[in-house]
């Protein structure tokens, strides 16, 4: 059965001072229930991702307390979490609810406060999304964990310090005609490269920003959009979900993502369709070097290529495999229990037409979202044309 | 489509000083494989309860790292959170993947290790299930929001402490059967009025203890099963799950369990029973006034009869409605993120007729697992009879 999606939205990323984690997130669901022509008394299963709520805000229990905040008291309600992937495993569960015949309305979302605390309280937390036992311990932290990816595809493939860079021009340069979006600015592949270094060879402007935001998207089964006359026009048509390991230290290849790989492949197949197919995707790029092995673990670029996308255009609004239109994690931001919602918000937003960035005449997007460096990984393919 | 019970394991529950979070969970998980006859190359999703690990640990991303430490990285993994209902939110987004048709072997259980942490740490990582901002920051922890239930609940229908004693009394007695259960201990109801008070009218012998433990079941698909000839005996059969209010403050009647009596009324009707048809129960007696909550909730006993539930016999073995021959969370323990698949575990092995405190030939068997003090309630229906 096919599952569709009848509302999106998120709220604006970026900083949230005034707002709580519930009140956030019933911003962004109340929208994606607008959106859907749909009331909170309708929801019959809710799943959120949230990941670092038990550190910051001492709360747990989240998928409960949205519920409720939110009104939704009748529904199941949970929390899921695959580190920086949640919100993807959500909407994966809510979609399995509803082809289970378990429910016929699912609201999948996340919501993430990382203001709330400290630099260096929040760049803890994230790392317990890490082997904490074999790499925290030993001092690294995500950055770090991600240079390390980088050396290794940089000297295997020979990429350049300004092959990454290429990325960032590209995703700020769409965030800023994304309302929402963080960060709002252009820059250049000078300014990348003249950016304060984090770790080598990642500079500041090739890892994305720390974020508040919440996303929602409201899942339909056919039979409900049809008997309820919603007008939906996105289908999701297949997803695929692998994992690898949570240390880097047990992979063969650091410039390779397998669990990636594996969803892709899982994904596309339930979805009948090949990688050529795809005309808009939103994927995983909390670091630049995070867009180049996604890009070719999703088969757009043969091992190595990846590195030439941004820099000849062919990943750009116009190119042949546009690629983070809204900006992606790097300009739009990257609330991490939000962020695969959040990018299910604006490959809709393609297909029905409606973006910012708007690429011509999609039929086929996908989202990509990795849990931690890639242990992992969650693939979904929509399709537009709905009920 | 029914989802059938391959195979099921729970570690002893107790102490674990030399294992670890990933070590205790695949003990539970190979056992289980073992008692399906299937491997771990079977495995296409894993779904893991885990509850405070982000607080103790500093390790989340706990689904990843379960099946990477399992040798299961080709699988979907997830990390389900309903504080202490969520390896039973596990066990039913584990279901819905195979009801899907995403799936036909999903690994589902939990862990936690609640001994590497000081008990005031435990206590306050535990707070995390309720309401932050309106319950702990007041200074409420769990034994005093059961305390607050347990008041209500006495006041409005006369009951005693001594009839919450009973309950532990049978429980302890049960538990005294089960070579995993973490209390292998006698005791009376004058033993249970005199052990130390710890929130009025709440004693130590009405809590459940801090456990470390994990559990798994092997869940199938009915295709799967007959073409591979594995010999399951126990199906699902229904399952429902519903929030409420997450804060106490916001419930009309603190005596009652709103999301319980809702996943009752919703996994009787999934599996086409009545609560006469239930055979044989594991519910989640976290405090011994819980126990009473939900044998109410579930329709065994009318509202201010549960109290003499443990008190008459009803709820014995050979009662009438057996309710926690296991021993319960007050005996065999409360690994908070296993105890809803440690529930599954024990009921299979009633229906199976291999219990250690085997009921006569029971047919029907349910769980049921509350998360914090009730904004979260699975329950789940099984049947035995298999492929």
């Amino acid at each position: 059965m096919t599952v569709q999606i009848a509302g999106v939205a998120s709220t604006p990323y970026g900083n949230h001072p005034d707002s709580s984690t519930r009140e956030l997130f019933t911003d962004a669901a109340l929208e994606a229930l607008e959106d859907a022509s749909l009331s909170v008394d309708d929801i019959e299963e809710l799943y959120a991702g949230n990941f670092i709520g038990d550190l910051t805000d001492d709360q747990a229990h989240v998928g409960a307390m949205l519920a409720d905040y939110l009104g939704a008291r009748q529904a199941a309600s949970m929390r899921t979490e695959s580190a920086c992937a949640s919100a993807s495993s959500a909407a994966r569960s809510g979609a399995q609810a509803i082809a289970a015949g378990d429910a016929d309305v699912a609201l999948v979302g996340g919501v993430e406060m990382m203001h709330t605390s400290g630099l260096a309280e929040v760049t803890d937390a994230l790392a317990n999304a890490a082997d904490n036992e074999y790499e925290n311990e030993a001092g690294l932290t995500f950055p770090g964990i991600y240079a390390l990816m980088a050396q290794v595809y940089m000297d295997e493939f020979d990429a350049t310090n300004e092959d990454l860079a290429a990325v960032t021009v590209k995703n700020y340069d769409n965030g800023i005609s994304n309302p929402i979006a963080q960060r709002q600015e252009e820059t250049d592949v000078e300014s990348v490269l003249e950016s304060p270094p984090v770790a080598t060879p990642l500079r500041l402007q090739d890892c994305c920003p720390i974020t508040d935001g919440a996303s929602a998207a409201v899942l339909v089964s056919e039979a409900y959009a049809n008997e309820h006359g919603l007008e939906t026009e996105v289908s999701v048509v297949g997803s695929g979900q692998s994992s690898d390991s949570i240390a880097l230290q047990d992979r063969p290849d650091l410039a390779r993502t397998r669990a990636a790989e594996r969803a892709a492949e899982q994904a596309y197949e339930r979805a009948e369709i090949s990688a050529e197919d795809v005309d808009v995707v939103e994927l995983h790029d909390c670091f630049t070097i995070a867009e180049i092995l996604a890009i070719e673990s999703l088969g757009f670029f043969e091992r190595g290529e990846g590195a030439r996308g941004a820099v000849e255009g062919e990943t750009a609004v116009d190119g042949r495999i546009p690629v983070n239109t809204s900006g992606g994690l790097l300009a739009k931001g990257h609330p991490v229990g939000a962020t695969g919602v959040g990018q299910l918000v604006e490959i809709t937003k393609q297909l029905e037409g409606r973006h910012p960035n708007q690429v011509d005449d999609p039929t086929i997007g996908l989202t990509h979202t990795v849990g931690g460096s890639g242990a992992s990984c969650v693939v979904t393919v929509l399709r537009a044309g709905g009920a």
